[in-house]
């Protein structure tokens, strides 16, 4: 529950509870909770969760000590994740935390924005190699065969911090020559590899072309073996996507290409 | 820091932050840090911050107590963003935290994998009305003027939370008529519409393509005004985007067309 988006109490509630796995949780996402009445509505829904049977447990982010109030007078157990911290923030700094809601999923300034959207947009017009267009000003540019993860990391990395990115596809017509593709092979410099395991790249391009050639397991070991070799041979650093997420592949191409501040 | 990838540190880092806007701060995201030697590097730049005039704070996101012991010995004041909660869910649990890692932001299944890279190709197919396939499946189509935010905000419905979004342009063309564009038309009960302030609208097409009939205020205060009459007569709901952030608009249209549990 949250007086604004509900992304913190999401992301974090998700953080702690992941460390229960024996548990099984179901989870409601309230956004925009900023009144007295709407706590309300929500202790309401609480009552009914434990009339069923649940234990409700409130991931809360909210500033409003009166707010909260109602939520502890109720019957869930309630993690306030905001409160404690913004006390322990006051004491370090001397200072007094504003009474305006937190606006850090806010529109801020425009240039975020602005800087946002053009990264989202440089990363459509660059998907999958589509556009040659403006790669000396890319800060990142991602190779791998087809399905290693290219596509979903290059937004990720547009959208959350605004990075430009571009993608190009590893393919057969790529392996006869030692070097990188001609396309990309100026910019070596901003290149970064992706891998994975053929098991893992035969089922997710399985779940596109079921029983081809292309998702085979023979097809796969061979394209990963030779663009792990075609990584090593031009030095460019790259990680194995088959037990990452978009968000831990994101990471650590960040931290490799030191593109986090 | 983190011994993960940082990014709930992050998160309810900067969420906390944006509560003290007469202070400013210098950001330094550190993921990965899930060894003692690690931490000890990072209590090293802690007693160069320190040493530069700086008051370092520490949101910390590790499980191990060895790791944040070494911290807490620093000059850093640490805010321990995990711990505390961890107590507090396994009392309301009766039930011992896993040893391991959070996974959070791990791969997950590979289901959840799949569910994000194919809403990622779906956004990416059906930007700005690249494409008319499959619009049946779509969970919401967003429609709107150029530059309203239509982009950014699917990419990130996609990414985040896997649902299949399309956007569809309102341009001069779809005026003449009251209804809603014939493409998008039979799916009605899918659209949600933006909308802005002229002011701003002017402001980020003006970023495009500076002093054109397109970035006109006069230009932008009749598309808007078009868009709003449109979105009216079709009981298409609608937000304006000027003072909210794609995280923002997001929450707003989940809950809206009720795409959120």
């Amino acid at each position: 529950m949250s007086d604004s988006t509900g992304i913190t109490a999401e992301t974090l509630g998700s953080a702690l509870l992941a460390n229960f796995p024996g548990v099984t949780f179901q989870r409601h996402t309230i956004p925009f909770i900023d009144t007295v009445e709407g706590a309300r509505n929500v202790v309401r829904d609480i009552q009914h969760a434990k009339a069923d049977g649940a234990e409700p447990i409130v991931f809360a982010t909210v500033k409003s000590a009166e707010i909260l109030a109602e939520l502890t007078a109720s019957e869930a157990v309630v993690i306030d994740l905001l409160g404690g911290h913004l006390r322990e923030l006051e004491a370090a700094l001397g200072s007094t935390a504003s009474e305006q809601l937190g606006q850090y999923h806010g529109v801020g300034d425009i240039e975020r924005y602005f800087a946002r959207m053009r990264a989202v947009e440089y990363a459509i017009e660059h998907d999958d190699g589509q556009s040659m267009r403006a790669l000396d000003i890319a800060d990142v540019i991602i190779i791998a065969p087809s399905r290693c993860g290219k596509t979903p990391t290059t937004m990720y990395l547009a959208l959350q911090y605004g990075l430009l990115v571009a993608n190009y596809p590893l393919t057969d017509d790529d392996f006869p020559s030692d070097g990188l593709p001609r396309t990309v092979s100026p910019y070596v410099d901003k290149c970064f590899g992706l891998t994975t395991t053929p098991l893992r790249l035969s089922q997710v391009r399985h779940e596109r072309r079921p029983s081809s050639t292309y998702s085979s397991l023979a097809q796969c070991t061979l394209e990963l073996r030779r663009a792990e070799d075609l990584y090593r041979r031009n030095r460019v650093p790259f990680l194995n996507s088959s037990t990452k997420s978009v968000e831990e592949m994101s990471a650590v191409i960040m931290q490799s290409m030191r593109l986090r501040s």
